[in-house]
């Protein structure tokens, strides 16, 4: 089998962003083109797989950049912020909204409770360093918290003021990953292209009791961000 | 924001979609667009994302299907095998090399040997009723498993191998998740288009004295598969 050539270019192009190094501008398009004896078309094509790899990161109306490695964040029932923390980002949510809708079907088995019934919905875009990385949605049951509303700050940490002011215990929970492409909402509030993959995460906490916690779904963004799980036999 | 037209053509699909039911045939390209009053390309590009988010499955030479829901893997120390079987489906392994390389500075590091050092290459395409959903690529020690090219059946179970017959007891293990273009290569090999996003594990074992048994990096294909995990506080 043959490669195609936009594959040859950006293994090439490889390794001139490895000889940048993190941070670097990689010159325009057409300097690259001509350098490399092709087409803009090509050159583009092989530049836009390294941006969706992670590798390389356009800002607009600044040119392209050599990426930092992707955030890596662990499957596990923890605050967003601590986790971020923990590696030396600094953390930032950004309220979408946080308003009450009626639980379809599909919720309201998986909060156990009747179609119908409120839920909280708090929809936030995730920050780290100040660069959009994930789009969270997270579903409550009303009755369950009632006072949601009057004790959570929509912008501080959902999972602190839970177990701290709601003093709600952390059991087990299930997490579902999978790969998407955004709509064009989501890839606007992620300010990413819309080509760009995504991981989507279905997440379930329970409580140390059993009983459900939240769904959560997050939109993170496939070029910056990667998962760790803990494996047991 | 006014959303771009071929979303607007992809929402009212999946009412098509999930109208014909799983399996059926989806009509031709042009009688769509001509039912949808859209340009064929513009039908094409919503049919193409929805290819890609799983939804509806191309099959060379014979069009376009509604896609079975995706296989949801657990992210777990276990037979790719024994976890296939469990959900009732056929696993079946190809295998695409097995042979012996120098170790890099990279797999050393994580294998616990010196770089040079010898290490058993084991690249299988992984199948699902037929289907190719992954390719996973497994690198262990010569000199920890020396005799593993005498015990080990290549399209068999590795995991049941190294348990039954040359007795290792799996410890904990990590897994890395994130999202990928697939090379020229892969695609081929997972008989899918290059712009399908695929999602790439990269695993270290260790066995219950903390030593690593292997590395394994494993790219599957993101229209077909989707991973769990448990999640602890």
């Amino acid at each position: 089998m043959s490669e195609p050539l936009h594959f040859v270019v950006k293994t090439r192009l490889v390794e001139v962003v490895e000889r940048l190094g993190e941070g670097a501008a990689l010159p325009p398009e057409r300097v690259l083109a001509k350098e490399f004896g092709v087409s803009r078309w090509t050159m583009r094509q092989a530049i836009h797989e390294l941006i969706a790899d992670g590798r390389l990161r356009a800002r607009q109306g600044q040119g392209t950049f050599v990426a930092t490695p992707k955030l890596v964040q662990p499957l596990a029932l923890v605050s967003y912020t601590e986790a971020l923390r923990a590696q030396g980002h600094t953390p930032g949510r950004e309220v979408v909204a946080f308003d009450e809708i009626a639980a379809d079907a599909d919720l309201a088995e998986q909060l156990k409770i009747a179609e119908g019934e409120p839920v909280h919905r708090l929809e936030r875009v995730l920050f780290a360093d100040g660069q959009p990385i994930g789009l969270e949605t997270t579903y409550l049951s009303v009755a369950r918290f009632p006072t949601l509303r009057d004790v959570l700050e929509p912008a501080g940490s959902l999972y602190r003021c839970l177990t701290d002011q709601l003093g709600v215990q952390f059991g087990e929970g299930e997490e579902l990953v999978e790969t998407v492409i955004a709509t064009p909402r989501e890839a606007e509030l992620l300010k990413a292209t819309q080509s760009l993959p995504m991981l989507l995460l279905h997440r379930n906490s329970r409580d140390s009791a059993g009983d459900p916690i939240e769904v959560v779904r997050s939109l993170y963004r496939g070029d910056r961000v990667g998962f760790r799980a803990t494996l047991r036999p």
